[in-house]
């Protein structure tokens, strides 16, 4: 299935700054999950937004035909890591058709908090 | 009313591998709420996307002319059971027009969380 | 400003049977947020969906022009009231063009829980 | 890229009267959050939509070209602050194009709560 849109935008990423689960699946996250249907591998760029400085990236990912993938925001390494309780947003661009949703795992307090939406495909 | 769409998309599912909650309402999971406002018996297919292998399904539902379905993931079984604390995705298609909203209650920690997203009409 | 659109679907609507809050903000409740921006009143229709019976409705309520209202489901009381702890789904529709979000609060355990969506224009 | 909306629709805008955070991460608040991927600045103007009474503002910001923004309505000033505990709604008009995402975080009870949408483009 030749399905989805190949720009997706996030404009409210935020990454807790802490965490009362210890395991992976209960550490605060923002996560972007990714879905390809298509029959080819797409190769996703992903830039970062901030309030007070230039964009950062491109984050590189490649999604495999007819896979998913979940990224977390707070597992990306390179270029650089990305900071904590700091406010920016997220542009997805790949060259294969895809489908994003963003979901955060908030677990600062003594129960965890969640949200998601579909991502703006622009 | 021949209002919606044959295809969705839910990039996000992902059943939580425990709950606080004992009765069915409490139980941790991830659903798909459809709607079939025609006057038309609806026929639907699902197909999982995982991030490791290949897909599977379809899993077969009716939703009836004029009556909505809310379907717990937790609860397929046939051709097989969905994996707890496993990342994948999701594609709804229906022989007519349907409406999908995709919500998570996680009832892991002491407190439960719900979030919710209208599906992708692709 | 004459934006939004005539119809809109929520297909995941339930009310929580149970609250720990006491105040009117905290009892679980599921809630459709409609906003008319134009300069005429907007005449609205709720039409519940179920799983193993007729629709109901519809349900009549006035928007007034340039202003938001924040209806509760568990507040309806004409032609019926609606049942607690039952899945069904809504649709709405008004002469006027209005935009519609869904928004639920669930405070059966100890701390509440939110999850919001934008409806489907359908 | 010059991607995005003018014009964006958030029915469903309230501000919790009360937290359990100390910390400005924690305390209840409703966002919009912005992002301005274009070259050019983005001069923002939002008014707010009561239930009864005449609509306020605008509130004036601008999102620098290439920058994101979270705003929180309970910091908005003028022309005047913005009511706790009460039920409105908001439309968000820019002179470029724009995607504009709703999150709240609601600290009332002992654990946050979170829900997010992409505001409704208009």
């Amino acid at each position: 299935m030749n399905i989805g849109n190949k720009r997706w935008v996030i404009p409210d990423v935020y990454i807790p700054a802490a965490s009362t689960g210890e395991s992976r699946e209960l550490i605060s996250h923002d996560a972007i999950c990714i879905l390809n249907c298509n029959t080819q591998d797409a190769h996703i760029e992903i830039t970062l937004y901030f309030s007070d400085r230039e964009p950062a990236g491109p984050y590189r990912f490649i999604v495999e035909a007819l896979r998913t993938r979940h990224l977390r925001f707070n597992e990306f390494t390179d270029p650089a890591p990305v900071p904590h309780n700091t406010d920016y947003a997220s542009v997805i661009e790949s060259d294969a058709p895809i489908i994003v949703q963003h979901t955060r795992l908030d677990s600062r307090q003594s129960a965890l908090a969640l949200m998601t939406t579909m991502a703006y495909p622009a």
